[in-house]
């Protein structure tokens, strides 16, 4: 059965980027070494991302991040998601405005929706089909999901250092109990998975 | 040969206590259910507990600690540090002043240091002997020994559950790469252990 699954790569400080994130730094200073896991040739890192492609239908991603992979530093051949897959899922972008041009148009499925984090998964939900919706971030789309009780699991890849700045992922959140589902560990990173309750 | 091992319990959103915690709320609103690992009987929780008990010579805690665990709704022949084991190690407090009195004068060692987190880890290096020293917290202190370079092991029991305000255990913390080291999976908390590189 589809499930929405929001997964982000965090710090241990909470931290989801470092400082000064953006088109032109990518993921922020140490943005890099925080998603370190994700290059690895590690076999718990690669059955991770693996298993979550595999299961995935639809992806919704924010604006700021959106900015971040279109940009001519971001996704491209060999990197990016589901760049070594032979099509990649549909994007629901949450964003306030429309992008002018899309450089990735040829290549990914981008749809930009103006209703909010909720709309998003609705509209991801009906193209994923039995498949999850993934919720990639950032930070403000995960926590906009989760405030509107959409995410049925939340998975957080927990690398080893502390970032002292950057975007909080849980910065304003509201307190709330979660199950936990899973966790698998490589050297760069410890893979937690969460049922969340409404 | 001893180490100098700083352990605490966080949420997700990295809180060690939630919100108002103090003398006559513990380890404030939320705080007890940030700690249930600690009283859980699952095997991996137990052996957590036991291993690290068994290990050390000496503990290091802050002022604002000290002042919960000696109140009336502190540590009692049932609760506490080493409170099931036949004699507690010495206990340094790092303070800017002197208790009047101490409720567990007759059962525990406290000594009081006013020079800060590093003099506290000295003395109780001394202690210690060939046994680890343990920084029990709380946030302060831990990041005090952080800084001060004299942590050798970070311990993380993470918790289920997102507090949404609380004290914040890396607030204020500057960039920091670590080591991972051991992680141990109970249903309550995943327990993670890091080295602490200079």
């Amino acid at each position: 059965m589809s499930r929405v699954v929001a997964d982000i790569t965090i710090s241990l400080d909470g931290f989801v980027t470092g400082p000064d994130a953006g088109p032109e730094a990518g993921l922020g200073r140490g943005g890099e070494r925080l998603h370190a896991w994700v290059a690895s040739n590690h076999e718990v890192d690669r059955t991770v991302l693996e298993r979550s492609t595999a299961a995935t239908g639809a992806v919704v991603m924010g604006r700021h991040l959106f900015d971040v992979v279109d940009s001519p530093y971001g996704w491209n051949d060999e990197r990016g998601y589901g760049a070594d897959q032979a099509a990649t899922p549909p994007f629901f972008v949450v964003t306030s405005s429309r992008p002018e041009s899309v450089r990735l148009a040829a290549t990914h499925d981008f749809t930009f929706v103006l209703d909010g984090p909720a709309a998003a998964v609705e509209l991801a939900r009906s193209a994923a089909g039995e498949r999850d919706v993934y919720v990639m971030g950032g930070a403000q789309v995960v926590r906009g999901c989760l405030e509107a009780g959409v995410v049925d699991e939340l998975r957080l890849h927990l690398s080893p250092l502390v970032l002292g700045s950057g975007t909080s992922l849980f910065e304003g959140a509201g307190r709330r109990l979660l199950t936990q589902r899973e966790v698998l560990v490589s050297p760069l990173a410890t893979h937690l998975s969460y049922d969340v309750g409404d």
